[in-house]
């Protein structure tokens, strides 16, 4: 990777012109949203660029595609060379606001971290069946609710809802006590496939425009109810605490699901390519794949309680711990005929590794709330109000995202100074409070 | 209801002005859709109507809402008397082509027949467990796939997926085995609400633009192989039979959903609302209703086999038997603060009255295919290729609607003939097949 522009971009920088991940942002609160390209600490205008010509010229007839276009654009002359375009196309990304990188039809999350199924097999049913056979002949998913799907940076709202009775009285009502994170990536779709005809295995990582960070919040208490009636097994035997697998079913107890603002594409990804984990027993042939790839990619999770200067590492993972790899989710995706559309997401499901200090979510790092984490100071079983959630993903050479998610006080608990402070969304809840159906 | 129009609707049609129901169309293949509205054997082009400035005149401002503004402009002499405009606007319904009626951000899926869920948990569990007690506190659902839903007469492609393995061989790969029907309706979400901001349940009907009939494709044996990962407790104890809770879980694997061209609004149902049934235990006040509507909606399920002229009529249901109202469905849905989308789609369920003759789907009528249905002549356990799958709703005075679906011959059985006259989706299909994974 010997690709140099004349934007200078420190060498810590999450946005090196290796990596050029694309967004959505407003350069001004006013401005229409329109697509750009992070460098440095920069946001190249594609939107500008494209009205400038430079796209017309030499540079789109000699590239391969579309990422060395833009790396020759970093790299030349023509905007190096040319003050006003320069100014107009590259914005201080202190500046902008980022949103949500994509317009998603569909969300699909899967379940393909082996070490996080067998947690959570474990902590349910014991370690005799901690994980089913036919989890190693498919990867499992579920659908998720895609509006509720934000930008990082969203604030977040203490889900209300119901929880188990005790004994005769009615359910619980009220806000969930047992908050989750959920550390994940998930793949956009780029190009889709039309409804009945399924996508080759060897072929699907066309289908993939790229990655983005997520964070599959989680209220396992609500979850934990509401399942029941859907997994006619598991019954009360759980008792009133959570339990993992209701996060996989009982899905729009899931209040919210966050994305980071910038997509890295899967060739920015390539130089990070490692094989995948040896799968046992076999996958049938339409899941076999002639190269089975993962991605090297470190993956932290970060809690910031409010008012602590700073933040604690709670879990280092990786990526390549996936067991079924995206391009084996895209295909059996689409096994059946289902189509998917371009800026569909697939989410890995939690990333857990094999140590203790892996785990992907607050559920198997604490044991279902049975052992507490200490955070220099604060200790946690679950998130609490004003807790900030930092997902960043790394690969060996340089920083690739990161992005932050903030956790407000709960609003029940919160003054009034705050809830102006994060603005709409609680100003929202404000106007239900008074309500009395609440 | 005294209204009248001169467009002339015979007493049985399925659109009399009381109905008025909206859709989009195409009045000829090389047209763009445009919304419409059913009248007798017309289609009123909306498009045609706004253009001429009839909206514009005294019949908006003296209008308390849109459909009786449609009401006044069927009954009008604007249009009756202007042989130009009527030759414009009304389009013979036999010549147009119908296209899905919205857009769908989300399709939620409910669970809301206690007559169902009860067959279901005796067929699994066992009578003395049937229902699990938290479906009494709470209307039960599941996220669905959007991207897939079609509208009536879109072909289906029997599904391919993984079963159930027999012994220590691999998973069973191949054409489902177990495919059926479910009849639901569903509501489509009109105005929505803002993320963080639950929906006060009497204020619900609000947000709902009207109703759809819906048939929720179902394979139930790729869903019974698929699911168990997921519920965690169900293992191999129900051997490789279906389990309807899988249904409710393994979503993706239900290939396709569809639903009818025509949306009917609440307002053409008022006359048909009726109570709903007692609700014990109580639910809690924020599912409390002042007002709890049911709607008397006849609903009717046939099946006609490939070359039999005539379909039989597979269980006759009610729109009645749901235990959680629309509205109460709506206003769970949002109560964690989940947001709602204009054309979201929330369906009901499989409606299933009491009697075995009102039972929703083949898995109940057949109970798992144990026992067979007689269809003058021939036999069904589950659906077959090139069976027609009908499914009508009607209210006490006059038909609402209906809707015709082709369940194609299976693509492995067909001929090069009928292959061609599939056309696209069946096309994609040879392409595969030529395809070594499959």
């Amino acid at each position: 990777m010997a690709l140099k522009s004349f934007i200078e971009v420190s060498p810590d920088s999450h946005f090196p012109i290796q990596n050029l991940p694309f967004g959505i942002f407003k350069p001004e609160p006013a401005s229409p949203p329109r697509p750009g390209v992070a460098i440095g600490d920069y946001v190249l205008d594609l939107s500008t660029i494209s009205v400038s010509g430079i796209f017309d010229g030499p540079f789109l007839s000699g590239s391969d595609c579309f990422l060395q276009l833009l790396c020759d654009v970093a790299d030349e002359a023509t905007l190096r060379d040319n003050p006003s375009l320069r100014e107009k196309s590259l914005v201080p990304m202190s500046k902008v606001e980022m949103l949500l990188p994509i317009a998603i039809g569909d969300y699909t999350d899967f379940f393909s971290s082996m070490h996080h199924a067998r947690n959570c097999g474990i902590m349910f049913r014991g370690p005799e069946n901690a994980i089913n056979p036919n989890w190693f002949q498919l990867p499992i998913a579920y659908h998720g609710r895609s509006s509720s799907i934000v930008v990082s940076g969203t604030k977040i709202i203490r889900p209300r809802g119901q929880g188990h009775p005790s004994g005769n009285s009615p359910p619980y009502f009220g806000p969930s006590r047992k908050l989750d994170f959920e550390l994940e990536m998930a793949a956009v779709v780029g190009p889709g496939n039309e409804l009945g005809k399924p996508v080759d295995v060897n072929e699907a990582g066309d289908h993939i425009f790229g990655l983005v960070l997520m964070n599959d919040w989680s209220a396992r208490d609500i979850q934990a109810w509401e399942y029941v009636p859907l997994g006619p097994f598991l019954g009360k035997s759980f008792g009133k605490d959570g339990n993992l697998f209701h996060v996989l079913n009982a899905l729009w107890l899931i209040w919210g699901t966050t994305i980071s603002p910038w997509i890295v594409t899967l060739d920015a990804l390539e130089p990070f390519a490692c094989n995948s984990p040896k799968q046992d027993p076999q996958p049938l042939p339409y899941l076999a794949e002639k190269i089975s790839k993962n991605y090297d990619i470190s993956l932290e999770v970060q809690i910031k309680p409010a008012g602590q200067e700073d933040s604690c590492v709670v879990t280092s993972s990786n990526f390549n711990h996936l067991y079924w790899t995206v391009t084996q989710q895209l295909a059996h995706h689409t096994i059946n005929g289902c189509n998917l559309r371009p800026g569909d997401l697939l989410g890995t499901g939690t990333i857990s590794g094999p140590e203790p200090e892996s785990y992907g979510c607050l559920l198997e790092l604490t044991w279902n709330g049975q052992k507490s984490l200490s955070l220099k100071g604060a200790t946690r079983r679950f998130l609490e109000d004003g807790d900030e959630v930092i997902i960043s993903g790394c690969s060996k050479v340089f920083s690739l995202f990161t992005f932050l998610k903030h956790f407000p006080k709960h609003i029940f608990t919160s003054s009034h100074k705050e809830l102006i402070h994060l603005c709409r969304i609680i100003s929202s809840s404000i106007e239900q409070l008074q309500n009395p159906f609440l």
